[in-house]
């Protein structure tokens, strides 16, 4: 089977819209969707100061090399949980991308930062859920100290569409109008941006292994308990029946997600960090029981 | 393993609430539910004048079985779709349970009606789809004509939550609002009620087959191409790891169906039939090519 663009033997066939490329035209396809989502979105102004967090997975790490390949500035992020070995791989593969492309990466250890690493504390909270209130407070408070206008993280079509459908089938739908490849920056809440929102994960694996970007494949060891890996197997079952159905599915989402508006509720600034927060103290600060800012160097 | 409720060994399984039922105690069990949807969504007035419309497969007679056991007064209304063997068995079905439970029983002949059975017709149209209307249409106009005040079909929870499931994974939202156990009556649209919101595809069987109500089994051979067969698989799929996902969805759309509200658009007077009508004259009229109204005798 020939590539649908070249005379070269077609090494991929997607499904849909339905299509043989070679190795070349694969990645250049994967490299206009990345473009397509930014253009069609306005993900990135003229003048903007992107930061690229990495966790050392291929998501991440096909994010940054696909956004320097299409000619953005950018500094990158990688947060180390300090989960031991796992963490050790996971900064050397962001270190290594973000030399070869010759672009800066900041590097946050929550261990010397917090004393903990993710998993060492006691708490009857999930480690997951701890992790991702961590990541998320660390990515925002270091672009807003440090004068970042977005964000970008690796999240792609699988992670959202699951993500969408999961809440929509048990009805939790307060916050679906805010979801998407764009959250406009709002008080200090930096913008956030998801450029490989219409990139499904296979595709991201492939892309990784041409392109021959070295990343962290082995789970986090407290994984394992995510809910949202049914719901992705789920739309794969769909997916098999009806290619395309992901994408139609988070398409018409982002153009229905009105009906879902909710009023917000107000923001305070949290006592300790002066961040944005819905009680006295933010999430952050009250699960670290910080009693000073946290401040990078 | 014993009944939740006797001495009895228990002859079922509900894994939604869990519980182990004998044959009686299943069956209360089934028409609880139904009563209880009734109650809940004001299905039935003090002096509805109902009919309930039977096909001959196991959930409209179960449907008729069960509102007759619940002590509701009502009539029968069965379309013979003129399907050959197939149809004369459905018919046979029909007015067993009828005379079982001595009520009286309507048919409606399609052939002898418009000249021609369901299948007979030249048409681009999928068979299924002018079935569905001509059935919609007829029940409706029958209850109308004949003075009656609500019209309940056999519609299940597998039917309601994959209709549902599968139009918001579409996003075919516009009428969404409107879906749900109870349709109002407005204008010559007749009140449709759906008392079998809650009861599972598989309690329906085995309830028909504890009851000894005999039903046809054989799908009618338009039947194969229901792209809805494949939205019930998969929400089969989902309620084996989640039992209970089903129910919960359907009731989770009924609290928030408000926000799929469309503006109504107007309708008119068909001219032919004088129901109401989008254009100038009805779907149903405009199919079948009539030149007056229909009548019933
Ligand atoms: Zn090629
Ligand atoms: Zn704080
Ligand atoms: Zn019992
Ligand atoms: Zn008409």
């Amino acid at each position: 089977m020939k590539c649908k663009f070249c005379n070269k033997e077609a090494e991929v066939t997607i499904r849909y819209p339905r299509m043989h490329l070679c190795e070349n035209h694969f990645k250049e396809y994967c490299e206009n969707r990345v473009k397509n989502v930014i253009d069609k979105h306005r993900l990135i102004e003229k003048d903007e100061k992107l930061l690229v967090a990495v966790s050392g997975g291929k998501d991440s790490l096909v994010l940054a090399y696909i956004l320097n390949k299409l000619g953005y500035e950018f500094e990158g992020l990688h947060i180390d949980l300090g989960i031991e070995d796992y963490s050790e791989m996971c900064k050397k593969s962001s270190k290594k991308i973000f030399s070869e492309i010759g672009l800066p990466l900041h590097i946050v250890k929550i261990k010397k930062l917090l004393g903990r690493g993710i998993g060492e504390v006691k708490t009857r909270r999930p480690v997951c859920s701890y992790c991702g209130l961590t990541k998320r407070y660390i990515m925002n408070k270091f672009a807003y100290d440090n004068g970042f206008t977005a964000v970008a993280t690796g999240h792609n079509l699988d992670d959202e569409s699951a993500f969408v459908f999961s809440n929509i089938l048990h009805w939790n739908i307060d916050y679906l109008s805010k979801q998407g490849p764009l959250l406009e920056a709002e008080d200090k809440f930096v913008k956030k941006i998801k450029p490989l929102y219409e990139l499904r994960d296979k595709e991201i694996s492939l892309y990784a292994s041409f392109a021959k970007i070295e990343h962290v494949t082995k789970k986090c060891k407290y994984a394992r308990g995510a809910t949202s890996i049914k719901y992705k197997k789920f739309l794969d079952i769909l997916e098999k029946d009806n290619p395309g159905i992901k994408l139609n599915f988070i398409r018409g989402f982002l153009r229905n997600r009105k009906i879902f508006k909710k009023k917000d509720f107000e923001l305070r600034e949290c006592e300790i960090c002066r961040m944005p927060s819905q009680g006295k103290r933010c999430a952050f600060c009250r699960f670290w029981r910080l009693k000073e800012p946290l401040m990078f160097q």
